[in-house]
């Protein structure tokens, strides 16, 4: 069934947007009274009635609403640098939104070789595969900001900043406590410079270790990620 | 430091083919006794030196013999149904490689919407993760087989099918036992049939979830991989 993403929907009565329109009439192909789902990003779906088929202002009728799967104990806020090619950020959201991931910041650190990245761009990415993975709650995307700027937002839980150093022989899966809340700095591809790591370990961030492999940023990313997750569900 | 491979790689002098010597010398600019690392995809580390620095067919000494970092006491094989977008087939194998994987197959399936794959395009991949991650050892690739075929070959140790479907309670990190052998097997976009999963219980696998997420094929199959990984590193 097909999952519409409207970020304020609510019971009762909904006009699509004209490009929902058409993908809803055009390209699925709905008729009155055929029935979809809608999800409003928040954790929350509800059965969507097709109350008029317009191909450019359809019309929708929401009712039981209910929760969806993708809600857990714990907040996980992953913040990057972004990597050279946009295209390995852009697969990093795709696969940590289908994973789970609750807040995405990006940093521009001193190795950065990228200092922009187009926000509007990746929340489509999150919406396509928040359908995609039938979930509920969209990712809270943060702009782009230096890294002094992060570190001096205030953050639930735990800190960590996964550092590729012989030193750091703690690991991330060995510091996560079960169903705490926690941030996550991973570095650009040429690391953190070491002057950085100092500010994070000043700021109460934890220098840790992602084990043996030495990964890409973009990866390292989404081993953060599905570690927290995998040690969350409770069955290891 | 700059890695090449080299399968034949041994102690004593080389000659690097004409597209890796024009890389050595037009590209890293190497000249007469500088060093760079060889690995031949087996395990083994070389410490290069730069004997005549040709573009075309350029003459490596090859010395002190080490083994990479990228040893375990395992043997992970993981079997997919390749992606309808082969984009999505060729990140799994790089960030599969990033990790570490032993070898993977590719089965054609009943809901497959793609029945053959490049896998000399495959192994460029995997070489480029190879040596980005500083490895040493090449995973195993086999060629597109059906997926009964795949089934009536012999596997050691543990052997899961990830399903997805309510009656599978048994998750893949519940199931496996550490630093034992294991393949696992993933199904195209459009899941295995149940004909399928009841074949591949005859032969022998157990149905697995990999989690409540909802996860694209490649998604499911790096997720498995770094499942394996992260139990093995004892450090749970």
């Amino acid at each position: 069934m097909h999952i519409f993403f409207l970020p304020a929907a609510n019971e009762g009565p909904v006009i699509l947007s004209e490009e929902e329109s058409k993908h809803a009439i055009r390209v699925l192909r709905m008729q009155n009274d055929d029935t979809a789902k809608v999800t409003d990003g928040k954790g929350n779906f509800f059965l969507a009635t097709m109350l008029d088929a317009h191909p450019k202002r359809a019309i929708l009728r929401l009712s039981n609403p209910t929760k969806g799967y993708d809600h857990w104990p714990f907040h996980l806020h992953l913040a990057l640098a972004p990597t050279k090619n946009s295209d390995r950020i852009e697969w990093f959201v795709e696969k940590a939104t289908e994973i789970g991931v609750d807040e995405i910041s990006f940093f521009s650190s001193f190795h950065s070789e990228r200092r922009s990245i187009n926000l509007e761009r990746i929340e489509k990415i999150c919406v396509a595969a928040l359908k995609q993975s039938q979930k509920s709650r969209l990712p809270k995307l943060n702009e782009l900001c230096s890294f002094e700027t992060l570190l001096a937002r205030p953050f639930d839980g735990q800190k960590f900043v996964a550092w590729i150093d012989p030193s750091t022989t703690a690991t991330l899966q060995s510091s996560y406590q079960q169903n705490s809340d926690c941030t996550i700095l991973i570095g650009p591809e040429g690391d953190f410079s070491s002057q950085e790591v100092d500010k994070a370990i000043e700021a109460g961030f934890k220098p840790v270790s992602l084990g043996k492999a030495r990964l890409r940023t973009e990866t390292a990313a989404l081993v953060s990620v599905h570690t927290i997750q995998l040690i969350n569900q409770h069955i290891i």
